[in-house]
């Protein structure tokens, strides 16, 4: 693998090996190995052009828990807001030596343009572009619903047969498109919830269902439900209803998550907006996977990164491991 | 040790073993063995909701001396400022693979919260808790103090008998009240003195002496004085004279540090506020620990760190190191 | 080597010495072997005045493949906005445990007061001050320019012979200082080419020629043609022309690159403002060594780090390489 891109061009094969290199590092994590020297001497950049904590925190750990070092590049105060092109950061990073580039852009497209412009070398990974995709987030769901669902017998397995329902702003969502591609090349079948201002216009043509009633896609008893978290900025916007009215019709409360069959998990990508798109007693509820969603991320990111930067060595994978 | 989140409730034995493991510390970094393998593979997250460099940079090269990772989380420009809570974000760190959190908050409490609400298994170090304590702060202080006396004979010493001036703005310093606490349980005699507008109404219920007069409490002839650092931004407030009154009154200028016995330490937390409430001829003599208590508090830090998480491998600690 | 802290006064013996050194680090880069244990143990404090994010991860990237620690003080946000003096943040570091203090700062003549004044004993990198130095863009500069001549060949070898030409606003330019001082000292010709308001007074006393015409100095064909960044910000002042102006009569466009010798080469110090002072087809053509200077920046930070923290190990140096 290259690049991580989005999950639209992911192919299934390389999917499953992502998620099961994953599981490779989830157990050495469990087993106490938490440092592994696989990627010593390499250098990850988290190259961030828009604020995001947690997922470059995730990519931080996972880094360092392969013994790469990292480098935090956050475009705020640097040449980049002096007016320095893309291109130039970039190319600027890989002469000072950065084996791999993790970014996050508001515009979408612009890990692709870096990765197929010829203008580095190094491997990119696309932390989130505008409202395109977050692949590394559909990666660490899926790798969340496959072992809830398979536990140690996971490894190979794809998601034939489950139902996943996701609920929220789909419109202006990048999670929302990385699932809808990744779980359905895995062979789930996916269900949208949405306020019919919020579904994007051409959705007649994703490989999925939509509906605009969450009480009806829940009746259905789905196997996981996945709660986007709602942008307050945008809450103002014509195509919003009040929090209050977006809490009632579109939020997961105790009532609907207790509706479920008990086996069903809770979703979601937090940070969570506790009392508007999901309750507490939904959000803390066993059947929530929110905690094991951020502990698989590391996992999710350290193989990306491990197949990103290791890709030669892949026939010694089990020595290095 | 589970967690440190005050010296209020530190017993007497715990005290001395930190400041002991401290001791250990201190002599690796001055065999110039600044890298010690003790915590490879732990990582420690600092978990920063107000600025603070000098802070922050100490817990971060004392984990890094012991190997472990560290990842800095500055609430600012992160998840926290769209209002995620202090439980969502530290569950989140956690579940990230952080097995200690360093934290600073401007609420009196947040660290107890932290750790004795269950949300996290991971081990807490309050970094500074709005007006309550500073822990780690008194305890190099503390450990400061023994040094300057006992030398390499520091060992298994308590306090017994020193007497510590602290002077100030004692209504407001964590500081002040971190140092009352372990200063007194190490059988330390506290005297405090301070603005009559500026000591907590409580304080009748310490185990202290309240003086007014700066220069009646230095005539005595203290072990140690503690000059407290005026937060200059509360110097319009009401209960606070003019700076020039201030340092004319309540500082500590070269004529009161020259009065004092020659074994007497002036101490102060830094960063100073130089020509008001510490002279420069004060702040740099031979009797000053200013940077002593700097070099001090790193050693401190790897102790407590340390303590937290290698806890299980106590036995072993003369292997270890 | 105590410091670095300008090329003005660097002798002709440690410049080639700090050149050869970064030859060694250069080849151990290229061989992948990025990791040395070399520093291992060691903290290195970025301590920037000002933002400059390409060296301040330059240095880091350079600390971190010696195995160094790493420490980023930003002055903003710290003790030093509520008024820290910069003797007090400097001993403070020390007491930490930096051994070396890389410091940029807006005040020209920072970094030698840091370093000659007695407060600290750590070893000063000065890394940009005011508008007065920043030695090691000079010296990654002359290692670009001999190794784009000498190639394997270039140890011991000096820039005798080597006609460079440097473009731009060189009042302002601590990079054109420093590289005025460190070619000449190694031997090369050097020619300023630029606009009669933005010529320093006293330039007479430099030991270059001074020329108004961008197209008589390279009528020469000289062997390097280095291009000054234009900071925008002093665009409107009154001794500059306009963005259209400038660009037309001091920027180097594909037609003044292309009137160049073969093997001449077209220099930047990043980050560039293309279409202004530099043209893309000429930032972009084989004979521009934009990248190489970054790659190369790199490496010659890590010599001088080398020199600075492992100066006394001089005679063991092969076996450490």
């Amino acid at each position: 693998m290259r690049h991580l891109l989005d999950t639209h061009t992911l192919d299934r094969e390389t999917a499953l090996r992502i998620l099961d290199v994953a599981e490779d590092m989830s157990d050495t994590q469990s087993r106490e190995i938490k440092k592994l020297p696989t990627l010593r001497g390499k250098t990850v950049v988290n190259l961030f052009f828009e604020d995001s904590t947690r997922t470059r925190i995730s990519f931080e750990a996972a880094a360092k828990r392969l013994s790469a070092d990292v480098i935090n590049f956050a475009a705020k105060g640097s040449s980049v807001s002096k007016g320095e092109s893309l291109k130039d950061t970039a190319q600027t990073l890989q002469a000072m030596g950065a084996d791999a580039v993790v970014i996050r852009h508001s515009a979408s497209g612009a890990p692709r343009t870096l990765a197929t412009s010829g203008w580095i070398s190094a491997g990119v990974v696309n932390a989130g572009d505008g409202t395109h995709e977050h692949p590394t987030q559909a990666l660490l769901d899926a790798f969340t619903i496959r072992k809830r669902r398979c536990g140690t017998a996971s490894r190979g397995r794809d998601l034939a047969g489950v139902r996943v329902v996701i609920v929220g702003d789909v419109l202006h969502s990048r999670v929302a498109r990385s699932n809808v591609w990744l779980l359905t090349t895995l062979g789930a079948d996916v269900t949208l919830v949405s306020p019919p201002t919020l579904v994007p216009q051409n959705v007649s043509q994703w490989p999925v269902r939509v509906l605009y009633d969450l009480d009806e896609a829940l009746a259905d008893g789905p196997d996981a439900v996945m709660m986007l978290r709602i942008q307050l900025e945008r809450m103002n916007a014509a195509y919003f209803p009040s929090e209050r009215e977006y809490s009632r019709t579109w939020g997961l409360d105790a009532v609907r998550a207790g509706s479920l069959p008990s086996d069903s998990i809770v979703m979601h990508p937090g940070p969570m907006n506790r009392g508007l798109e999901i309750s507490s007693e939904a959000a803390d509820s066993p059947r929530s996977t929110v905690l094991e969603q951020v502990t698989n991320g590391v996992s999710v990111r350290m193989a990306v990164l491990y197949m990103l930067l290791a890709g030669e060595r892949d026939d010694e994978r089990g020595r290095d491991l």
